[in-house]
């Protein structure tokens, strides 16, 4: 326990408190950060809705428990403070949020089993989801495709389950490339049971397998709900192989359209159920055919082009965010602090929303919060780094250490 | 030949010396009428442009063996002057045409083969076309289709050849419904050779094999394509179930698109070439994606209940014509004849426009050409009839008459 942040352990508990999506608990955090949060959830002097959140399970510290579980998995704990939180992809998450949808609040931490980076693995990310009782069809398919993209250098995520899930998980495996599998219950449910080799795999061959669900979290079904917002937000777009009519397909596609990110269905025979759902997805305008890795390349190069290079100015970076976003950022100045009550005056924006959209715009660099309150950030300003625990474990720490900082 | 009117001989004629589409033909025809300008080719008097479509083969009277090629065939030629000519549906080439696309010139008349009346078999029509090197899952859901619609009392049209466009009309035959098959050669061609049986089949049981082509015409490439605007035009939709990826199914897209027709295309497994093509349309939004029956069904659904029902006053119908159709047809008046040039002055539409929507407004019964000028037509004014040959042959010529009539 010594050596891990105040941060870290403050997130820690607050993952075990809260069922996600926690989206007046999001706010709280970011508004007086994880530490203070943390704190007063604990002794209950939090507002009324983060304690409907958190009232359950507030009493129950299991963190010292929690970490020495994931010590026994390999697994760590990653928090916005950290390098290698994915906060460009979650940024999705952050503004939908913070445009009103509960559902999209992001996650306030994440374990992660697997020696790569959360953000490098999901720099150029595409999912590959699709039904359970695939036929033998769709699982060629995705594990072509999935070995295709690998292949081009981009992680393929997916959600370990059986069917298509699998077939992504093994396709990108089979190109020696980076898949991540995110769970909907604890890394060490061992769930499903008979893909628990390939999660192990997966850990061990580059990939990574996440959770926002603290170990020891069972299966539900409304968990795997939950997390499809993770894979939707984790990728610059999904592939729906198989689906039938009344399938996670439908809610996979809700989540991507809600966070702006693209859906893609593969057609299939008329006659197979499993691929009604890709065809009602296409019908409806709701997901692009895509018939090729080509198709898929073509699509997600599109959205990279569209993506500033993390080693660039962020010139263009603004054209992501969305409206309040960008009044807000358009708001703020270079050398002066404001408040964010002024910030809200000045935009027009209303200050709730404000506070929701202040730490995404820090989180990407657009923003600091100085001792004269919210300014422009400098360029290339953010260095933070943390020691110790809850980092991914290398060999040969000091180049790892310099990739780590961004400086490379 | 005694018994034929003048128009039928001369469209007979026309049909003969111009290879389809003869767009200065057709509008020539519309503007003096198909006698006048029958004899105006045969004297080389008619305008240049007219001349250099029909200079090759003007010498060639073969009226006589025509009547006689198709009369060893049980076959007639529908001329617009007939009831039963599908003026609704072609008003489609006719609007493209004045639009300023050539390619969408109407046929001078149609070689019909069958017992059914032409217009009747396509009032409620899908085309179902596709690859001739089709899969098996191609054939089936093309039969499949076929026998669905056709059950629904929709009549079936294709293209005779090989693969989707057989099965397709074999599905319909097998629901003892209606199935029409548009050639690209004359009637007696006896082509595609392996396809003589169902064609025989076809104009038995209640189905039309038809052409704009005379007897004796061969097959060839550009009359595919050519007669594809037919199949188009005399179809609600055309669905497209299998298709490479450069076949003719870019083609009957873009001829269902120029004419404001619906194309539907059927999707199957991307690992199929036959389906490349599929694929292409829907994702290029040139195709709707039909995976069932009642897809189908739907897509035509919606726009049969735009299409006027032909026996009620067309109070909508003119929701169905071009922006020139609709101006011109709001410059007419019921009591008082306006001259071409007059209504263009009104209207603002150029007066080449306007003398090629008058003929095409007058067959769908909103204009009439009477001693003072063009006019509006009087309601339900239309009762042309021609007795003799040419008409189809049917059993009990009374009650028949009187269907021809549309006074029913």
């Amino acid at each position: 326990m010594s050596g891990l942040s105040p941060e870290r352990l403050a997130r820690a508990y607050l993952v075990r408190v809260a069922e996600p999506p926690a989206p007046a608990l999001a706010v709280f955090v970011a508004e007086v950060g994880p530490v203070d949060a943390a704190d007063a959830v604990r002794k209950g002097t939090c507002p009324q809705r983060v304690a409907e959140e958190t009232g359950a399970r507030r009493e129950l510290d299991l963190v010292r428990d929690d970490f020495a579980a994931a010590g026994r998995l390999g697994a760590r704990l990653v928090i916005p403070e950290d390098d290698e939180w994915p906060a460009w992809p979650l940024l999705s998450l952050q503004l939908a949020h913070s445009r009103g949808i509960a559902s999209a609040a992001p996650p306030l931490g994440l374990w992660v089993r697997g020696e790569s980076r959360l953000d490098e693995a999901a720099e150029a990310a595409v999912a590959i989801v699709g039904a359970r009782a695939a036929s033998g069809y769709g699982e060629n398919v995705a594990g072509e495709f999935a070995y295709g993209l690998a292949a081009r250098g981009h992680a393929v995520i997916s959600g370990a389950a059986y069917g298509i899930d699998g077939a992504a998980h093994r396709g990108a495996l089979a190109a020696d490339g980076v898949t991540v599998a995110v769970l909907g219950c604890g890394l060490d449910a061992g769930y499903p049971a008979g893909h628990v080799v390939l999660l192990n795999k997966i850990a061990g061959q580059g990939g990574l397998v996440i959770s926002e669900y603290p170990p020891g979290t069972p299966p539900a079904r409304h968990r795997f709900l939950v997390r499809n917002r993770l894979i939707a937000a984790l990728s610059e777009g999904t592939v729906v192989v198989e689906a039938g009519r009344r399938s996670g397909a439908r809610n996979t596609a809700t989540s991507a359209g809600v966070l702006g990110k693209v859906v893609m269905a593969v057609p299939g025979p008329v006659t197979s159920a499993v691929s009604v759902g890709c065809h009602d997805l296409i019908r409806d305008s709701a997901a692009t055919l895509v018939g090729s890795i080509e198709d898929v390349v073509d699509v997600v190069g599109r959205l990279s082009a569209q993506t500033p290079d993390r080693a660039k100015p962020r010139a263009r970076a603004t054209d992501g965010l969305g409206a309040d976003a960008l009044r807000v950022h358009e708001s703020l100045e270079r050398r002066r602090g404001k408040s964010a009550e002024q910030i809200a005056t000045e935009s027009g924006v209303p200050i709730s929303r404000v506070r929701a959209v202040l730490p995404a715009l820090e989180l990407e660099g657009f923003a600091e919060h100085g001792e004269s309150g919210w300014q422009l950030s400098k360029p290339r300003g953010r260095t933070r780094t943390e020691a110790g625990h809850g980092q991914p474990k290398r060999q040969g720490g000091a180049p790892d250490d310099k990739r780590r900082r961004g400086d490379a």
